[in-house]
């Protein structure tokens, strides 16, 4: 299986630079910092991956627009890329989703399609079949891997002395995008990944040495809403070669860190996003620099007002 | 009276970037951005203009220290800057000052002096005498203004076609600092001041043509804690030069703000600096490309979480 390289995420940087955030770290404490994600556009990293794999499709197929299937941050990710890069998009979504992000999808233009939950992928390739679209998947792609990996090129150029990157996992590409820049700048640098202990089937299959299938249902218990997903072969393959460990932590421990990162860093974060915060303040962690990545911001007011209000 | 240039700002930009976060302009809405300077790490733009006249304190000088009278975010910065750079600090604050800001003050290493309210500017001026240490005044100092002014230069660099910079008014170092720049570079950019209608001196001192004095008492009745200042003869000459207009918002649309602020651009304000918000959401501007510069994030939890949850 080939890998995406140091190389494949430069050229994202170059891509996907007039579209997205330059995110500066931001200051939490002594010797640790954020990479603040949530402040993309879409309140989320996903912004990176979406428009660097919008950019690398042929200008012959670009008029016949691109599709995804998603209810979170990854429809609003696919759906900004498409209106910046003046694409048509389509977005099939389940209907238990939201209106507001759905009101949200479409505000970014996307025709929406609202599907029964078992048929999402399956009306999402009619589409792409009816339409000549490209499908655009949330994780298991490179060029998707790519532009996530563009973080950890500006982690090491804002920090060169940092010695642990600390990224959550889910399907995993952020993570495997994140270490194959961090390690390929630094193999010294520690990349480690953050689960919530409900959601933890990349821990266990971590701890395994293979990967370790969890229900759905089991995973659907953690708050950390955007980290229900299990990784693919693809991102498999990239956590295996260079992810250093993976944790867990408790919901409390998510629950508390949403409010000290308001508190500390003066930004919103997603239960999903603090997850790797919550790590750093609670684990044995190696010593010297670290950052941990909060990887978006999407939050229902009244959850946050009540993780903030202590 | 010698007003600042735009070479100090640019040699302040020089200065302090070792020092402060380059903040984006994070987008809120169509053709509006904000430029979140609630994440610097002491959570306002104070950082800006304290690093500055810090580091331009000659050699000799520096080992003797700095002092500063504040309650608020001053104290913070001047603290920061001085364990930055290197230098023994002294804040002397009112005996009203919460313990959570006295800590916060400590715990960058400076020495704190707690007084009388009456006693501040005093009891700062004996530590002056006594130590030759260097007094750091909050905005009526030509070095804090170009340091202010570095927010403009990144505005213009960060968003060239920009038609409104929208500020927060108080003490008036911040937008001397802002207008300087941006009317130096492109002088059509319109910069338009903010303050709560409850603290709206300045709005009512730049309509009436000279400066007009409100009782401390009547401006102490806003809850941007933060606008209560009124400017100086040296910020007014600022304002006269180059602000186009002075706007003034009521207290629920600075309520409101908050609320908005977190929801689109994921980051905590603190109600002054949500002023300017309030005025692009509830005013008539000019056409065009807008910014609001949010000036700090430092706000009790308890009452955060009741502006954000709505």
């Amino acid at each position: 299986m080939r890998l995406v390289t140091l190389e494949d995420i430069r050229a994202a940087a170059t891509a996907i630079a007039p579209h997205v955030v330059r995110t500066p770290l931001l200051s939490f404490g002594s010797d640790f910092w954020i990479k603040p994600e949530n402040l993309q556009p879409i309140g989320a990293f996903k912004q990176r991956g979406a428009v660097n794999a919008l950019s690398r499709i042929p200008s012959e197929a670009r008029a016949r627009g691109v599709v995804a299937y998603s209810s979170g941050n990854h429809a609003q990710a696919v759906a900004y890329a498409a209106k910046t890069l003046g694409m048509p998009v389509a977005i099939v979504v389940p209907s238990n989703t939201p209106q507001l992000k759905i009101d949200a999808t479409r505000a970014h233009g996307a025709e929406v399609f609202v599907v029964g939950i078992t048929e999402r992928e399956s009306r999402a390739y009619e589409l792409v079949q009816e339409r000549g679209a490209t499908l655009i998947p949330p994780f298991d792609h490179p060029d998707v891997i790519a532009g996530q990996g563009t973080i950890g090129l500006e982690i090491c150029a804002d920090l060169p002395e940092v010695a642990t990157v600390l990224v959550p996992v889910s399907g995993g590409g952020l993570i495997s995008g994140i270490a194959t820049a961090v390690k390929s700048l630094r193999p010294n640098v520690r990349v480690i990944g953050v689960e919530p202990e409900l959601a933890g089937d990349s821990a266990a299959s971590f701890a395994a040495g293979s990967r370790v299938h969890w229900d759905a249902h089991d995973r659907a218990r953690t708050i950390a809403d955007g980290l229900r997903a299990e990784p693919s072969e693809l991102t498999w393959a990239h956590i295996r070669e260079y992810v250093d460990d993976i944790v867990t932590v408790t919901e409390d421990e998510i629950r508390d860190a949403v409010g000290q990162i308001a508190r500390r860093t003066r930004v919103v974060a997603e239960p999903s996003g603090a997850v790797p915060v919550a790590a750093y303040l609670n684990r044995d962690l190696p010593a010297g620099p670290a950052v941990a990545v909060v990887s978006g911001g999407n939050i229902e007011p009244k959850l946050f007002a009540e993780l903030v209000g202590g």
